[in-house]
C-alpha cells in the first residue's frame, strides 16, 4: 500500500503531477495564450452576469455571515473575503447561468473551476498575469487528461464531471500557482481525489452551479494543505479503490498520458453562445438553420424529430420543463425556441414565464426526441422537420468543433462580454476589463482586474 | 424528474427528513440522554488529544490564514473562527487519533461528524444544551438509517462512510438545530448528497481524519444553504443516478425505514478503548485474553492465526506498517502489541519508533491473518495461538456488542477522558468539563463548554 509521501512505482497521478508542475508561461504558444485570455474574458462575462442570481446572493450572504480576511474579491458583490470563500461564491456565480465554456474531453466546464480559485489565490498572493496563465494551463490540461482517463463511463454513471474532475483541475492549477513541486502536486491531487463529489442528477437545481464553486474551493484547499505538508496517497487516481475504480467503469491511463491531436486540450475549448446546456446547442443550431433557410414559423411545423445521442438522457432531455432553469436542459423546449425565433442567447428567454408560454408549449408538444445509443457524442444532432406542406427538412450539426479563427472568436466573445457585463459594471469598466484581460501577459499583479470585478455592490445599488 | 422544492411521491429522502425534523429533547428516554452525554464527553477527550497532532495544526493554521468571524471555538487552539472552519478543524482533530466512537450500522464514526458542526453552530447561535442534544439524535439516527440503506456495498466498494454518509448526518443534525421543517431538511440532505465524498483507500494518511472535518463542514454548509432557500432534489438518495445508485451496489430503502431492534441506533454506539482502528479491537481483546490467561510472553508464541472477516482487507490489514499511523490499521501489528503486553490504549504506543521496534516486528512476523469471505462482520475475530510447548489456544471476541451497563461505561469513559484531556487542559478544567457535560440537559447555552475547550493556545504555551 503506497501512502503518504513515500515513493512508489510512478503511476498516473505522479505522472500527471509532474506534467502539471512543469508548465511555464514563456513556453506557451501564442494561440494558447490567446485562448487563456479568451477563457478569462468569457469567464468574467458569465460571472458578472451570474452575480445577481438568487443562488449567488445566498452564497454571498453565507460568506458575509461566516466572515474572513479580505483576501479575494467576490465578483459583483462589492466585498472581499477569504480566498476559499471567494472561490466558492465566484465558482457558483460563473456557472449559475450555464453559459460558460465547455470541453468535451471530460464532458464538463473548465473555466468555472479554474479561474475562481486561481483568481482568488493570485489576488491574495500578489501573483502576476503570466503566473496565473501558466497555472491555468496546468489545471486545464490536468483536468482534461483525467477526463480522458475516466470517460465516458464516469459521466455516464451519474457523476457531474465539472464537480468531480473539476476538483482535480482546481487543485493542479492552485498547486502550480503556489509553486509546488511535482511530489507535492501529487499530494494535492490525492486530497482532491478524496474531496471530489457531485451528482449529475442535480441538473436543474441550484446544486449544479454550486458544484463549480465546491470544486473551486475544495481544489484550492487541497493545494493549500499540500503546501503545508499534509499527507495523502500519491497514487490516488489509479490506486485499488482509488478515485477511478470507485467512480465509474472506465479507466484508461494510457489515454490520459497521450497528447491530444491538436497538442493541447485547451485548443478544443468550446464557448457557448446559447444560454442553455451545451447538449442542446447542436439541436438549436440545426433547427435555427432550417427555420431561417425555409422561412418557417411555428404554424408551418407539423412535427419535429431531434436525433440525439443517448447520452443526452439525464443531461438535457427534460421533456416538459416547468421552470426557466429546467428549460435550459430541455432539447424539446430549446428546439421549439429556435424554430419560433426566440433569442436563445438571451438570458431573459429562459424565464419561468417564457417557459410557460402556451404558444411555445404547443410547438414543444410537436417535438419528439429520438435517442441513439450508438452515438456517444452529445454535440452531434440531426433535426428533421415535417412541414404543413408535406415537406421533410433535415439538418445536421456538430457543436463539438472548436472555432478555427481565433480573431473571429474573440470578436464574438467581446460582443457576448459587453451584453452580459453591462448590467453589472459601467461601460467604462467593461472596456477597461476587456483591455486588462488583453494585457494579462504583462500584468505584474491582478489587483486592477480584481478592483473592477468587485462591481457595484447590489445592496448599495438598491438603496 | 422531481427537482427543487416541487413535491413528488414521498421517497426515502423525504421520509428520513420528516423523521429527523420530528425529534424533541423532551421525548428522549433517560438512557438515550445519557448516551448523548457520553458521546459528547468521549468526543471532547479525543478532540483535545487530537488538537496537537500535526494535521490539526496545519488545518488550524489554514483557518487562521483564511480568517473568519469569531463564531466558534477551535478546540485546544486558543482561538475562534467561522463555524464552517471550526467544524472542519474540530472534525479532523477529533478523528486524528482514530480513538473516537463507532457505529457498525454504517461502518463509521458518528460523533466526529455530528458534534463538531453542532457545537460550532450552537455556539454561534446561542443554542441550548437540550437543542444540541435533540439535534445530535436527529443526525445520529439519520446517518445510521442511510447506512442501513446502502450497507454493506457502499463501504465495501471503497467509500469511507464516515466521510460520505457523515455529510448527511451532519446536515440532518444542523438542519435540526436551525429549526428547519421537513421539506427544507430534505433539501439539506440533497445538498449533502452531492457534496458527499471520501475514499477508504486514504486510510493511513492525514486525509482520513480530514474526511471527518470535511463531512462536518459540508453538512453544516448544506443546512445553512437550505435555510437560505437554496434548491436541490428532495429525492437525492433514491433518485435515478442519485447518491445510492452512484455510490455502491446496495440500496435497501426498507432497511432504512425499519427501526433497529433496540429502538435507536444510538443504543448500538461503541466506544473505543484501544487507540487503533475499530476493526482490530476484537483481535486485540482475544489476543490479550489468551496472553493474560496463559501468562504468555512473546517468546512463548510460535505462531498466531487471526481469523477475521474479509471486510478487514482494505480497512485494517496493513501487513507491515511503516509508521505509527499505519500500525493502527494493522491486525498483525496490534495483535503482536497485545501479546507483548504493549498498552494498546496509549497513544504513545503507536509512535513510528514503537512500530519499528525489532522485538515487536519479530513477533509480528509470526502472526498470520486469515480472511473469511463468509464473515461480514468486522467486529468478530478468533485468535489461535500455537505455543512453543505445542499447545493450541483459541479465543473468540465480538467487539460489536455495546455495553449493557451505562454506569460502568461512563466510569470507563471518564477514566479515558482524564488521561486524554490532561495534556491540553488543566486538571480543574478537566473536572469542570466532565461536570458541564453531565449537566448538558440543563445548559441554557454552550458558552461555558466552549470557553473551556479553547484550551491553552499552543503557540502561547511554547513561548
Amino acid at each position: 500500500m503506497a501512502v503518504g509521501r513515500v515513493g512508489s512505482a510512478p503511476g498516473l497521478t505522479a505522472a500527471l503531477a509532474e506534467r502539471a508542475a512543469a508548465w511555464r508561461h514563456e513556453a506557451l504558444d501564442a494561440d494558447v495564450r490567446e485562448l487563456v485570455r479568451q477563457c478569462v474574458l468569457d469567464w468574467i462575462a458569465v460571472c458578472l452576469a451570474g452575480a445577481n442570481e438568487p443562488l449567488t446572493r445566498m452564497l454571498a450572504e453565507e460568506a458575509r455571515e461566516q466572515g474572513g480576511h479580505a483576501q479575494a474579491t467576490v465578483v459583483g458583490q462589492g466585498f472581499a473575503t477569504s480566498c476559499r470563500q471567494a472561490a466558492l461564491v465566484n465558482g457558483a456565480a460563473s456557472h449559475a447561468l450555464d453559459f460558460d465554456d465547455v470541453n468535451m474531453s471530460f464532458s464538463g466546464h473548465p473555466s468555472v473551476v479554474l479561474v475562481p480559485p486561481l483568481l482568488a489565490l493570485a489576488e491574495a498572493r500578489g501573483a502576476s498575469g503570466p503566473e496565473f496563465m501558466a497555472a491555468f494551463v496546468a489545471g486545464y490540461e490536468t483536468l482534461c487528461r483525467i477526463g480522458a482517463a475516466v470517460s465516458p463511463g464516469h459521466y455516464a454513471a451519474g457523476f457531474h464531471a465539472t464537480a468531480t474532475l473539476g476538483t482535480f483541475g482546481a487543485a493542479a492549477a492552485c498547486a502550480h500557482l503556489l509553486g509546488l513541486r511535482a511530489d507535492d502536486t501529487a499530494v494535492a491531487l490525492g486530497i482532491a481525489a478524496t474531496e471530489a463529489a457531485g451528482l449529475k442528477s442535480m441538473f436543474g437545481t441550484m446544486c449544479k452551479p454550486l458544484h463549480a464553486g465546491k470544486a473551486s474551493a475544495d481544489g484550492l484547499l487541497a493545494a493549500q494543505l499540500a503546501a503545508r505538508g499534509f499527507t495523502s496517497r500519491v497514487d490516488a487516481i489509479e490506486a485499488s479503490q482509488g478515485f477511478a475504480s470507485t467512480h465509474g467503469p472506465d479507466f484508461h491511463p494510457d489515454a490520459a498520458l497521450r497528447d491530444p491531436a491538436c497538442g493541447l486540450y485547451l485548443r478544443q475549448n468550446l464557448f457557448k453562445y446559447h444560454a442553455a446546456c451545451y447538449g442542446t446547442h447542436a439541436a438549436i443550431e440545426a433547427a435555427r438553420q432550417l427555420a431561417e433557410r425555409h422561412e418557417l414559423c411555428a404554424d408551418d411545423v407539423m412535427s419535429v424529430i431531434v436525433h440525439a445521442s443517448a447520452v443526452s438522457d439525464g443531461v438535457c432531455n427534460i421533456a416538459d420543463p416547468r421552470s426557466g432553469i429546467e428549460a435550459k436542459f430541455s432539447l424539446r423546449h430549446t428546439v421549439a425556441m429556435a424554430i419560433a425565433g426566440v433569442d436563445t442567447a438571451s438570458l431573459a428567454s429562459y424565464s419561468d414565464e417564457q417557459t410557460a408560454d402556451p404558444d411555445l408549449q404547443r410547438l414543444r408538444d410537436r417535438v419528439r426526441v429520438e435517442l441513439h445509443a450508438d452515438c456517444a457524442e452529445l454535440t452531434k444532432t440531426e433535426v428533421v422537420i415535417r412541414t404543413s406542406t408535406g415537406a421533410t427538412l433535415r439538418q445536421r450539426h456538430d457543436a463539438g468543433v472548436p472555432a478555427s479563427d481565433l480573431r473571429a472568436q474573440r470578436a464574438r466573445l467581446e460582443c457576448k462580454f459587453r451584453s452580459m457585463a453591462a448590467p453589472v459594471v459601467s461601460t467604462e469598466a467593461c472596456e477597461e476589463l476587456i483591455g486588462l484581460v488583453d494585457r494579462l501577459d504583462e500584468l505584474p499583479d491582478l489587483s486592477p482586474l480584481a478592483g473592477l470585478l468587485a462591481g457595484v455592490p447590489f445592496d448599495a445599488a438598491r438603496h
